[in-house]
């Protein structure tokens, strides 16, 4: 349970290893549950305290990895690296890994640049609420000049934002994303152009109705079982912008948000979340208080939250399954509604503004649009007050749509505001990556009778054993041999959505 | 909002006292915000994460507070301590007394024993559960093997004892709190048996009543803002014990509980933690992000809880004022009630086995209860499996009871298992300060006409100004001189339950 402290000149290079990990995990624990507590809880006035918190615990960060002694302790083990088991090696790639991406920035830049993170967010909200980009601009300015500068502090060769996207991806790079993009476009342009031209509309049973919160929190809380969430292990609470934030495997903190006018939110927000939280649940206790025992990138992480949210949630079968439970909660509002009406309504393909309320099919759409943006910045040919207009026409290109408010434009995503440049192409990856699992996870056993079965604990368990418990200690292309025997192919998400939006909408 | 870190190298000597204290600062308000978290809302399994952040963060502390670098800078500065203003002279102090406390105890043990502190707290929690002593015994004994040592550490000479009671009030000695308990006793014991040999009996609309929680909780909040609790720099929630949670004077947190049958319990733990949640709201602002931004001393700290608990809430003015908004919210229980009666049954005396449920004139003898244990202890004359036998005994000498189990003996608190050893007294403390603060008081206003007027906030305004601002910048010494013009003197307190009781009881 708890550890004792030693002396540091007493130990080996490899317990020198471990109490890196162990102080670091100490100060990751902080910094997630001060995220977590200020978009749950906090009161207002407490982000002055915040920042400054935020600003100093990172300096500790820093100034425990970067120093000559630790310096000298991946040295020492990279000369003896055939002396250390899996773990070992693992954690010696992790931590070289993180020293060289910290190393390179000078620990008062670093530092700043926590701060500068709290008040862009704060700078953000405020722009989104009082839809003024204005407001928010010369902080999104800073924000992208810290990024250039650490592009070039990494001076990793290559396209600029390569450095940027390998933050959340390990090994992605612009040429790898432009050709999944554009593999992507080729099918989902024609295919919403084709869903379109069909002219079949959907008679939604979840717009213009009200569901009473009460309920839908009861409903939240049945799917999490259903899930196999550990409660004991972890909490669900509310917040604005739903997230999953793991403070340890054995405590996984997820938060939905309820709508009277919209129970898809919440429904397909605490499954989505739920995913994340399973992801980290079931992490080997075996990797103990560590950097490691979370999930290995932000792409294989998504496609753990949309394996569950698409791929099961939003099949005919999960509302063949599900309907009556839905039904019994909810009889006034789905007296008329059929699980097939209910199918197709969350299915439902439309060119919206907002990415998170978006269809699973332009959903990819919504990545590429901010995927372009932040490859022209750090190109050097857009800056943050260039960003508005060059919004508002991709979505043009793209979608056919122009926002009539930065508030539902430029200034939807909070990702920005916190400098998390290089994050959206994860997301796209993941529904890619989960297209895959689902294949693979079909040869042994059948997914869709499991749903009908009422056993989607027997999706976890696959999920479990063949990625989650691993952690951080695999690469996702490892992550993917392991799971599907075969390296990662896009054609496996194109031919899914090919099939389900063909079915769905008749186009033969 | 935000401070730049620089490079130490670069720093005046003051500046690097400022350093230090921001970065402790950052560590005290993660410490701070995991124990609010983990008593009001983490799931079970946390605690083994928490156990282990809990041991790095103290390592972090210790490590960047006791080095040869502080050291120096502490030397510097007291060598030309006539340079310094006021507020550094104070943090001058402030970080002297806490090097020499910390700097004594080698780094292992101190971190081990935080480690200590988490797991001793579950197994308290267990035992109480299971009203099972042996649970804890043995985490006991090791906690109070640590205090033996630590004061060995500290060597201050005088009573061992008087080591830990100065961490919570400064220069409190076991000879001054001895004098101060006798005085309390011989007043309060003949008082007691005059109450008991009165044969009066109280007729309360509180026992055998059912209030529902959620007119309790409009309750709580209606009087928070009649206090004067800032909500934006501070939230309420649930706990099984009642607290108060400084994490910033710009985030703090209290707690209550509520049950339906026992109003009054909610009642008075909002008003009591609102006591000490106005202390740290009202700290002065240019105090900064510091450790000196708190309250001075638990004993003042105390005393501001319960001046608002007992001399303002249990008060005949805040019946007769306030009694018609309690009974808006619960005609149906109140309907028969009236402020006298109301008054009458808060004030209830009789023996009783539970500290924080007893009446305001018992209560100190479950102080002093603890205070003999916990000197015996550190006397060498008690050991953890003696106390369950030695507790049972001063119940009965004190009291006149015996409790029927450990559960409701030994175990109730939680203080020992965190190794609090030393604080019971400064909730005595707290009493006899605020009975002076209200004689002081009432020179400068009318404090019943105030209540009267329902204008709570100029009982604040005082305290603020009195008391509040400074934060740690005085010692108790000095805000009693500040706010009374003149030493603490305890026949304050005496006066005042003389008097109120003599009253209550129609002793004459």
């Amino acid at each position: 349970m708890t550890s004792t402290t030693t002396h540091t000149k007493d130990l080996t290079p490899i317990e020198q290893l471990e109490k890196l990990d162990q102080s670091l995990s100490a100060l990751g624990f902080s910094e997630a549950l001060i995220f977590w507590d200020s978009a749950t809880l906090a009161p207002k006035n407490a982000v002055n305290g915040r920042s400054e918190t935020l600003v100093h615990l990172s300096e500790f960060y820093y100034n425990t990895l970067v120093n000559e002694h630790i310096h000298q302790v991946l040295i020492d083990l990279e000369a003896t690296k055939n002396d250390l088991n899996d773990l070992e090696k693992s954690k010696l790639q992790f931590f070289r890994e993180e020293y060289d991406k910290v190393a390179c920035v000078p620990v008062d830049e670093y530092a700043a640049f926590k701060g500068l993170q709290a008040l862009s967010s704060d700078a953000w909200e405020e722009a989104k609420e009082k839809n003024d980009f204005s407001i928010f601009e010369p902080y999104l300015q800073k924000v992208i000049d810290f990024q250039r500068k650490y592009i070039e502090y990494r001076n990793k060769g290559g396209h600029p934002y390569d450095t940027l996207l390998q933050d959340y991806e390990r090994d992605l790079t612009v040429e790898i994303t432009d050709q999944f993009f554009d593999r992507l476009r080729a099918v989902i342009v024609p295919l919403v152009q084709k869903i379109k031209d069909s002219g079949v509309t959907v008679l939604s049973p979840f717009e213009g109705v009200s569901y009473d919160v009460k309920n839908q929190k009861q409903l939240s809380d049945l799917l999490l079982e259903k899930l196999g969430f550990n409660k004991d292990s972890g909490i669900i609470a509310e917040s604005v912008h739903p997230f999953t934030m793991n403070i340890t495997k054995d405590d996984v903190r997820i938060t939905t948000h309820y709508y009277e006018d919209n129970i898809l939110s919440s429904l397909y927000s605490t499954i989505h979340e739920c995913g994340h939280a399973l992801y980290e649940q079931d992490i080997d206790v075996a990797l103990g208080f560590s950097r490691l025992a979370t999930g290995t990138t932000m792409g294989i992480h998504e496609s753990q939250s949309r394996i569950y949210e698409n791929n099961v949630g939003r099949s005919r079968v999960f509302w063949e399954t599900y309907f009556p439970l839905l039904k019994n909660l909810f009889p006034d509002q789905l007296g008329d509604a059929t699980p097939e009406i209910c199918y197709k309504a969350c299915n439902y393909v439309r060119p919206t503004l907002i990415r998170i309320e978006a269809d699973e099919l332009t959903y990819a759409l919504h990545i590429m649009i901010r995927y372009e943006l932040e490859k022209q910045i750090f190109e050097g040919k857009l800056n943050a007050k260039d960003l508005p207009s060059a919004w508002n026409e991709l979505y043009q290109n793209y979608l056919g749509i122009t926002p009539d408010s930065d508030a539902k434009g430029v200034l939807q995503d909070v990702h920005w505001s916190e400098g998390l440049f290089g994050y959206f192409p994860s997301y796209a990856l993941g529904s890619a990556y989960a297209a895959q699992f689902e294949v693979a996870m079909n040869k042994d056993f059948d997914v869709n009778k499991a749903i009908t079965d009422d056993q989607l604990i027997l999706i976890k368990n696959w999920l479990a054993d063949k990625i989650h418990k691993y952690g951080s200690t695999k690469t996702p292309e490892e992550i993917l041999l392991i799971a599907t025997g075969e390296p990662f192919n896009p054609k496996y998400f194109t031919d899914y959505l090919l099939k389900k939006y063909s079915d769905l909408y008749n186009l033969g």
